[in-house]
């Protein structure tokens, strides 16, 4: 990369956390919890989140999603047979989800009514790491059919990370996934990361997952009486 | 993306062209087959290419390697056991191959001593689209574990390629891999794109893929007399 490419970025970044600022300031005005969902393409995170939207609209919480892509809305009419509020945010060819495309994607939603809103980022381990979208939280996924080397290789990433689900669980033995590996690996890059392992296909994780997302939501809204 | 920044990237795509078409006519010269190899982070590249070279070197041919991650050197040591030359690119967080990278890591090798380079591209589907590194053939894989949508979402990637790679398929029937959806969307995308079905693991369609690159090969040196 060039030196004046780098000068450009920083200035496009610098707006991007002016923009994510307002974002927190925005959701937290608003009490809603914020999740942002990156990883590789295709390391399971709609097919997780599909079940994630449903089971807290069971228990009476109230998510929403917003999900970006490079082309297709083939994710938001997935999710959106959940009954859940969820809008597909089409990047067009950019990388990753920036702060301005989140902010254009609330306009006609009342955030107060939400409890939960969900992030599903572009597929890619590097771009989307700087992008900060005024997330409350932010969630790596490490699908099992991916290898256990990927926190070694992409550790900005992964080190930006609240939290890690490994996910696709269902199929370790099928890959001779090397758990012990991958967690070594992920708290080589960032000690003490919480690391939820789920499948969701079975289901496998689901309830842990789904009491770690309530256990942020109430420390996020606790916090903010004090903020 | 903002203006300003696009057109930045304009200007370095456009040096990066120049620098890929000077590597193109070094490749040209030196008579050596140049592959392009991109892809998911974890779609399985490494394997099939660490099977590729140990079969071309058994057959006489003399293949060389580079490859490309974020950081680490893990897989150029693993390839490096197969005997041929190997260089690993750290890019240090960027999240693509240059030209110029490619170029400053040639430096000390003698193109003619080589029938094949492999470069193995940053696990990205998306920002090593706009990037030619002189190939003469980009080749995208697809794992049957991403899903047969990928094609579908990142659809710059995989118009840009010349053949599809579906790899891990020992791995389909665990993951319900839907082989007919798979190719109607790569040829949706791409019409015509060759497709070669392959398992790193078990050696499923590794006769068809070096068949396939030999063929191309041979392409690539016969158009290069009247070149």
């Amino acid at each position: 990369m060039t030196p004046r490419i780098l000068e450009v970025r920083k200035g496009v970044l610098k707006k991007n956390d002016e923009l994510a600022a307002e974002l927190r300031a925005r959701f937290r005005a608003a009490g809603v919890f914020t999740v942002n969902l990156v990883s590789s393409p295709g390391a399971g995170k709609t097919l997780l989140l599909e079940r994630t939207l449903a089971a807290l609209a069971d228990e009476g919480a109230r998510p929403a999603a917003l999900v970006g892509d490079p082309e297709t809305d083939n994710d938001a009419r997935r999710l959106a047979r959940s009954g859940v509020p969820v809008r597909q945010i089409q990047t067009h060819g950019v990388c990753h989800l920036e702060a301005a495309m989140v902010g254009n994607n609330l306009a006609q939603w009342d955030l107060a009514g939400f409890d939960y809103l969900f992030i599903e980022n572009v597929g890619n381990l590097v771009c989307t790491t700087s992008y900060d979208l005024g997330e409350a939280l932010r969630v790596v996924f490490l699908a099992v059919t991916e290898g256990e080397d990927k926190p070694l290789k992409y550790p900005g990433l992964f080190n930006s990370a609240d939290a890690a689900v490994v996910s696709k669980c269902d199929l370790a033995a099928a890959c001779e996934f090397d758990r012990d590996a991958a967690r070594t690996n992920l708290h080589a890059v960032r000690p003490g990361l919480p690391i939820l392992e789920t499948s969701g296909k079975t289901g496998t994780g689901m309830s842990e997952w789904l009491a770690y997302l309530r256990d942020r939501r109430r420390a996020f809204l606790e916090s903010g009486k004090a903020w």
